[in-house]
């Protein structure tokens, strides 16, 4: 059976090694062992797959101007899987590299039929949430996709001229308009980087769930088709696994009860956390027995993906579970207190971030 | 069998009563009775039918901001046909109302695939023709498609929420992405004055040709829809018959050889008209028996839509025709004559435009 990445849908992505073979993503190994890419993501694996990357990040070590580039849908709260694209972001800006962050409201008014004014706060708050995260304003941009220059939604229009029906159907199994249209939205915000006026980045970086790969290979073609008329170069893609739900599921923005918000209150994170589950035995003496699995486990998920940053700690951590030596109750407890810190902590800077109004002066807010 | 209008089709529209039955058209003749509209097309039903020109006349009449716009495909040559819509909006622009041109550079590259630097060209050349035909340009304003700010195209974004897979279908029986953005793109054309942004035109009358109606049923349902969002009126319209070409069939920019280009030089206007397609009998014997059949006649069509602009000589010409009292070769001289004059007076007008650069001040030509 062929698989079908559904960008627009919520099942969980289980098998990484056969969505590289199916759609020709490479395997991330061999990029890690020319370069040094130290951030947690790349040595755990969480990011398992590009498009260039190698490409990519040889210009960025010959000093052409490159760029990492990624769009949020403003629908539902931020949260931990969220997170992790704010996590690359950063690490691509510490590293130098310009960051530009699209708030997706063209979509989710069109697609998604959300309220327009909700949409537009959202947006702000996912902005707010990415510097609190650490992204530094000053070295990056946002910009909601409906306060665009002509010239981005220029791009959409020629970008409709080599574009066939039966091409947007393979990807999306869909013609609806609002669809046709936020694909190549989202095309414009991946290319218009490269155009003089937004600054001439020729070399941009895309981190993504591995869900979002369809727009991607339509990026990627259409930057072939008009790389006579607009001189595109493909865009590189970097793609991590995507973070699951407390119960095992897709962490989603439309299942909020099985998600850790980046605004949750302490309480509710931690009541989310005992109720989470792991890869425990039925019982505590079977566990103390055979151990426990935690590559099914969401607790040792949040261990891998924010809460614990030194690796030999989570080795620990993963043989004091194979081996029975913790059960399920304290290790939760103990996740609890260090997602409680990370939750805290990030509380802390947003509202710093949300008293200093620099959101106001950052993003420029769309008309209607 | 069920009738379907294709704006991107070739076929000449023969039954226009029952265009009117099918489409919902309201037949001219009770707006006739109740208004004045002394335009030779209203009196000879050369405009036959229309959707809201008495609301709109309404508004127009009791000083509300009335506004005239309709757009130009810009490939091929302006001709005959292009200058009856330019004889409309001269029309209602000496009535006092202002005058709104859209140059389709967008659709005609992504549609129609054109080169994009003789689009521009053309699009350039359609105003100057425009100008020279007796718009006031001063009183009217030019665009093209590809340089409209971002809410103008913010439109055509929202738009794709309402809009269904099926309606585009219906009305075009094809789904391609340029098309569906075109579609959308004309209705933000039709549309977009009425935002305070762009005058706040209310009530927005498009003259067009038959074919172009799907346009105007698709737009008057997006402005229902977004009636409470974006207080928009329907648009009103008008429908003028399809200027045949001179063998008989369709006018068209892909024909130009059954044409008459409005800078066609004398000499080949001439070999035209003489060559062209008439009402007249197999021997000159038998039409001066029976007489010609000028309702068959492209001279006859000629002569109603441009050459006579007295409705008693025009009378004399169906007269002389039908009675036998003229033969065909003297008419079409007659014709040639009077043709001649036409496109004399107007290629000396169109010279002068030219020379004024008048054009590159009015029209911001596109970037890209």
């Amino acid at each position: 059976m062929s698989m079908r990445l559904d960008p627009w849908g919520h099942f969980a992505v289980e098998d990484y090694e056969k969505l590289l073979k199916e759609f020709g993503i490479q395997p991330i190994d061999q990029v890690l062992s020319q370069y040094s890419l130290e951030h947690i993501y790349f040595t755990r694996k969480v990011i398992f797959g590009h498009r260039d990357l190698d490409v990519w990040f040889n210009k960025f070590l010959h000093g052409e101007k490159t760029a990492v580039l990624t769009g949020f849908m403003p629908s539902g709260y931020p949260h931990l899987g969220t997170a992790m694209v704010y996590e690359e972001l950063k690490y691509f800006q510490q590293k130098g590299v310009f960051v530009k962050i699209v708030i997706a409201d063209a979509e989710a008014y069109a697609v998604r039929r959300e309220n327009r004014n909700e949409v537009i706060q959202r947006g702000l708050d996912f902005v707010a949430h990415a510097i609190a995260w650490g992204i530094n304003p000053d070295k990056a941009e946002f910009y909601f996709q409906t306060e665009m220059p002509s010239s981005y939604y220029r791009l959409i229009q020629m970008f409709s001229r080599k574009v066939t029906q039966a091409e947007i159907e393979a990807i999306y199994g869909d013609l609806a308009p609002a669809k046709i249209i936020a694909a190549l939205t989202q095309a414009a915000d991946i290319l218009h980087l490269q155009l003089d006026e937004f600054g001439g980045y020729k070399y941009v970086i895309v981190p993504v769930g591995v869900d979002q790969d369809p727009h991607l290979r339509l990026t990627r073609d259409l930057a072939d088709r008009f790389k006579h008329e607009l001189g595109f170069e493909r865009p590189a893609s970097l793609y991590h696994k995507l973070m699951r739900g407390l119960d095992g599921n897709k962490m989603s923005k439309s299942r909020p009860e099985y998600a850790i918000h980046l605004n949750e209150s302490l309480e509710i994170a931690e009541k989310k956390v005992i109720n989470a589950l792991t890869g425990g035995r039925i019982t505590a003496e079977e566990q103390k027995r055979r151990g426990g699995e935690p590559w099914k486990c969401t607790i040792f998920e949040l261990y891998t993906y924010h809460l614990i940053r030194d690796d030999k700690r989570l080795e620990e951590i993963y043989y004091e579970c194979t081996t029975g030596k913790i059960l399920c109750g304290q290790c939760k407890r103990n996740a609890s207190e260090l997602l409680k810190q990370l939750l805290k902590n990030h509380q802390d800077s947003l509202k710093e971030v949300f008293e200093s109004r620099l959101i106001e002066k950052l993003v420029k807010k769309p008309l209607f």
